[in-house]
């Protein structure tokens, strides 16, 4: 059995011995940069955890996992330009560092470089770990297109906010933890609850996501916080106290996410106070609670001794305790 | 053994059958619209036209090759953009039409719906056939790039340019060719003479292209012509041109492609005139015909009764033939 930090070990030095040392030199700069960023490489960390769950051989996890991870990073390439996002993990992002053009292909050569590593994959899995990549792909895309849409559309529920982010977030995670098992040579029920063990994670790690945008701290964060503020992000945050709010914070809310311009300060601290007032932070702190509830559940309900759950049970804890 | 007249009918069929019809509606719709501009469909008749002249089992081609049209439809909703093309086939072009980031992830849902569909093929294919279409699709971002690239350098050489075509445009139809004759059971030496057939094709067919965009009939054409002209792309016109003249003809030319403003009208008529006193049609003329020769010949080399060829030998000719 491996623990994280042996897996992190394994992921980190396949990333590093990915070649983007290629011509043309515009294309690939850009993807060597933005794997340059570092981080945590949660999910090809989560499929060679859970292969190693059911026993399976973590090499042949590897390059789906790969897969999986460059696959993700051109979806940060493609969602920074549709978001205007200017900084990511405290660095400029790719469009923003050379262009639009040179972001949406540079993007593109990335999603073709992730299948050709997923198709080094052997081959009594090939068909089974593409489709689940591939449906996680198409999910992404249509979960970043709801995004979009939401900062234009008034009337978002909560259902529709977590539709959203099954789609654009947890979809992935999903499919993360589904492929270790496929290759771990689990059975079609234990695969389908690794799934929802990851779909349910994603969406507590979204939710985390959308508190530490407002309430992380910067220097950890890497970036300002209060982004999706000020972009007018229809977060969790804002989807639950637009629900709470009445009379004149109601109508504040729906002034300051309405598209035009404001001092983005002022803009800030008094969104910031509303959500305060309404206990929003704490009612999302529940919800965040009640997802990972559930996310264990589909994980304890594997028929395995609990001692080799332990590793993806702490990993799941990190990635709610974090603080970036 | 299939007529051009059949396989365009079975693709036509089969294209309509995608069923684009999904929400969200903001991401299927353009998908939907490029498809509806219609077009010959040269790919994948061209993989069914190839798996058939080696007597394999067209049904078995045609997942693949609706995946490659796919693949050829994302790109270009993405190369509308960088290129600023404001139209194709006399319809708006996909981000003039929403907007830019509508057609950025509109093409990457396309993308991965392309490997949706490519990923149905018999597994006695399919890791072969993934291998196909991904390297078509790396090499298109990569002369994608380099055409980029030769809108602001200066001094592009021949060779760099059919480089570039050879991966933007050369590559995905000897790669449809490839698939075909994958599917049909061809041997190694076989397939590789199909990729050489297809590429060889592709660079007469690109060449006519550049000629069709500054000497095509408008009407039949569907948009105006010397777009390329307008937008600096060096096409082998250019190359050619700017390798032939001097003095004061050279100095036009690279005074008209170095990215100021000009009189559009203007500017075509003096380039063409330019090209016309140069003899480029000619010279174009004849390289496209040896690019055809060079194809004709990778296709006579396989061993199999010339009968069997006619097909694909009437294909390439109309492409070679077309107005539009």
């Amino acid at each position: 059995m491996h623990n994280i930090e042996d897996i992190q070990d394994i992921i980190n030095k396949n990333i590093e011995n990915l070649n983007f040392k290629l011509t043309p030199v515009e294309l690939y700069e850009p993807i060597s940069y933005i794997f340059s960023f570092g981080g945590k490489r949660i999910r090809p960390v989560l499929t060679l955890l859970a292969c190693d769950l059911f026993d399976g051989q973590v090499e042949d996890a590897l390059n789906p996992a790969i897969a999986l991870e460059m696959f993700h990073n051109f979806t940060l390439i493609h969602d920074d330009i549709m978001d205007k996002a200017p900084m990511r993990r405290g660095k400029k992002t790719v469009y923003k560092k050379w262009n639009t053009d040179i972001a949406i292909l540079s993007g593109d050569a990335l999603f073709a470089k992730a299948y050709e590593v997923a198709i080094k994959t052997n081959e009594k899995y090939l068909k089974n770990v593409l489709k689940v990549l591939t449906k996680a792909a198409i999910d992404v895309c249509e979960g970043q297109q709801y995004d979009m849409n939401y900062e234009t559309d008034k009337n978002i529920t909560l259902p529709d906010y977590i539709e959203m982010i099954r789609l654009k977030t947890a979809a992935l995670i999903g499919a993360c933890l589904k492929t270790g098992a496929i290759i771990g040579n689990a059975d079609d029920n234990e695969v389908a609850k690794m799934y929802n063990f990851g779909e349910n994670l994603g969406l507590a790690f979204q939710l985390k996501d959308d508190l530490l945008d407002l309430f992380g701290k910067e220097e950890v964060f890497g970036k300002k916080t209060g982004g999706d503020v000020i972009t007018n992000k229809k977060t969790y945050l804002y989807v639950k106290s637009f629900e709470l709010a009445t009379g004149n914070e109601k109508k504040i809310l729906s002034n300051y996410f309405s598209g035009n311009e404001f001092d983005e300060e002022e803009k800030i601290k008094t969104v910031k106070s509303i959500y305060n007032n309404l206990n929003v932070i704490e009612i999302t702190e529940n919800e965040i609670d009640k997802f990972f509830k559930q996310s264990i559940k589909c994980l304890d309900e594997i028929n395995l001794p609990s001692f080799r759950k332990s590793e993806l049970k702490k990993l799941a804890n990190q990635l709610l305790r974090r603080e970036s």
